[in-house]
């Protein structure tokens, strides 16, 4: 059987009966008329797109290819594999199969009747030697940093897209439901973690949770009970877990959860690329006192920052009023880590990755904006003891938040 | 209580009451004897190391920071996020913390009393903006790509590293075994997938699968049954399955798996960094004769490979023979690929990362050296109705090769 043909024939038929939805053109088409706004302010002739979820964003497929995006004319998917995938998943109107990186000028000046002055590339994440190979190709024209234009665009979310976050968040609040089950004293963390995550694939958790960096790695698996919660690591946040070895310093270890221990859950679900996050306490037993009156102040606290969500509101002063909270509540050496580690932020902006703008933190001055989306995570640590925390992700709206994690908001006693 | 002194007291304990082991200070030693011999073939006076499989490789931790390793002198590993947890586990000598990079060049002015002339990263993987930054902190000095020296010497893997690819195997063979239990008739892929997850970090296994790439995203979900198995998809793979969404468009789906179709499991598991790859076929009730027939073409081919792997065997010339052999079984059109969309390798090297040294593919003209660790994956595809296929890891020894993923190799027919 030809494969081409088959594809054809059947790949949008199987994608359909499997529960994938296509990004419509009309969404597609208003995220380009943003971008090219962007660039027109910048002084960006063209866009040439090379990382995979701003490819994803402006194309609909996450075939492997480059996207050059004109500030006049059409863009150009070109794919490298594979392009009859692209062409059903993508709205785009040209696709094309490229065969080598060499053949990119001669694609776009025929595409487009010329070459760009000017041409951004995402410099945050373009590893160096692929930037000088595409200056090599492109002699004379002025390469810049596109990076800021994309991300700007990106942190607000349309309608079609939030869609797709409350249904990653409705998959959390599954995976959450079904953890009552299925946690038992005597469990590992990472048992009970791979448990949850297996509940969260069997509902369409697409697994990776994605951040954009080089080096920083996110996970689900992040369980931390009793003293584990208790430990800083490698990452920016109030606390690490032991993890499994120094190669993997983070997240749920072979640490057995005990009775009345706070165990805490720190879980991302992914949908069609969107992500939800959110954290919830477990426990078996009742948990002693002291850490239930440190959730309760997460929990005011994380009230707090819901209550003062609106366009218009600052992000730093909303990090800091937390902070005014966590003193008032007798957490001042607690709050967001131990002393001398203790993180700046409480919340952090969410979509395709877990880095978006909008950041609730120390030295974020600006204004929060309908349809941004972002994770609040008040979170207290005692070290030799553990921590707790709650996290919800919640969407600006015209005059306040809706929270896309619809969860319980108790603690999972079991 | 005082955090850094209750983790001076504590940390170790914990991580080796938990499975932890680090990595001995002699091994460390030989890594940077080799490193310094590679440096100095390059001209190249120091190494700053930035990626975080180099840095755990070079230190023994990935605790977040930077790695400055002069050729004359001793490495100087700056911290940034938890310096006291990376004294726990690295033997490195000389472990600082790090606020910023601003200060890098006064640390290393102090520690080193001077400044290198020339400045090796890893320009592989780092990105330009960052990598601007690097170059202004640090005038006047030339910059080189480390990457190529770095990847040189850990293509050769040492007995501890083996070591530690061999309990990733045996996680792999735990976890096969107990597939056959839970694989039921009327299950989807990605909830086998899950499953199969579950089972392996309850194993040890570490979650992550690490690929040096900006874009190529591992991972361990890759169940593919029947024509799923025969859908081409982003990877440069003979088959990507049909995945979950337009986002996550590879491995497993939420397609329902049936009685009689091939099922094709590529499983990877990870301990302590490093990964074991392999693959296997399932099925409820038999296979056809047809994917029987063709799975056996995979195994002589598997089997072919690895009588053709010793010291000096020629990587590219082991590719070009798997070749002549699967078309001498009948399998030109269907091996590696559906026509048009062949991939061009039948081996990878495995170690940290997925794409380490050596490639058994075209264009691979070099030699394999005793110490090197490949995967060997012979694939057969037939377009809309499957795929078949077996992968070991393999380590090349003074005489010909061990198999580090002691699986069975048969069918697993439930």
């Amino acid at each position: 059987m030809n494969y081409r043909d088959w594809v054809r024939g059947e790949l949008e038929g199987l994608s359909m009966a499997h529960g994938f939805r296509y990004t419509p053109r009309e969404e597609i088409e208003g995220r380009h008329a943003r971008l090219r706004a962007g660039m027109e302010k910048k002084g960006m002739d063209a866009f040439l797109v090379v990382q995979k979820m701003d490819f994803y964003y402006l194309s609909g497929t996450t075939q492997d290819g480059l996207l050059f995006v004109p500030l006049d004319g059409k863009p150009l998917l070109m794919v490298k594999r594979e392009a009859e995938r692209a062409r059903e998943e993508s709205p785009l109107d040209d696709i094309v199969g490229m065969k080598s990186v060499r053949d990119l000028p001669s694609m776009i000046q025929e595409h487009w009747s010329g070459l760009p002055k000017t041409l951004g590339m995402e410099l945050d994440v373009l590893p160096v030697n692929e930037y000088f190979r595409y200056r090599s190709l492109f002699p004379g024209v002025k390469f810049m940093d596109a990076s800021p234009v994309i991300k700007d665009i990106r942190k607000i979310k349309s309608p079609f897209e939030i869609d797709l976050m409350k249904a990653a968040g409705d998959i959390g609040k599954r995976v959450y439901n079904e953890a009552r089950g299925f946690l038992k004293q005597g469990m590992t963390e990472i048992e009970f973690a791979g448990l949850m995550e297996a509940s969260a694939k069997k509902h369409g958790h697409e697994g990776l949770i994605r951040v954009r960096s080089l080096n920083y790695e996110a996970y689900t698996w992040h369980v931390l009970s009793g003293l584990s919660g208790g430990i800083v690591s490698q990452s920016d946040s109030p606390m690490g877990g032991l993890g499994l070895s120094p190669a993997f310093p983070v997240g749920a270890s072979l640490k057995v959860m005990e009775a009345h221990e706070p165990i805490l859950v720190d879980f991302g679900t992914c949908y069609h690329g969107y992500q939800a996050d959110e954290t919830r306490m477990f426990s078996i037993g009742p948990m002693k006192e002291k850490f239930i009156h440190a959730f309760n102040a997460c929990r005011e606290i994380h009230d707090a920052v819901l209550a003062g969500t609106r366009p218009g509101a600052d992000c730093e002063a909303l990090f800091r009023m937390t902070l005014g909270l966590a003193g008032k509540l007798g957490y001042s050496d607690s709050y967001l880590g131990p002393p001398g580690l203790q993180t700046r932020f409480i919340g952090h902006g969410i979509g395709l990755e877990l880095n978006e703008f909008p950041f609730i933190a120390q030295g974020q001055v600006y204004p929060l904006e309908e349809g941004m989306t972002f994770a609040v995570e008040p979170k207290i640590v005692f070290p030799g003891e553990g921590s707790v925390g709650i996290e919800n992700t919640v969407l600006v709206t015209k005059d306040g938040c809706e929270i896309l994690t619809p969860v319980e908001q108790e603690i999972f006693e079991v």
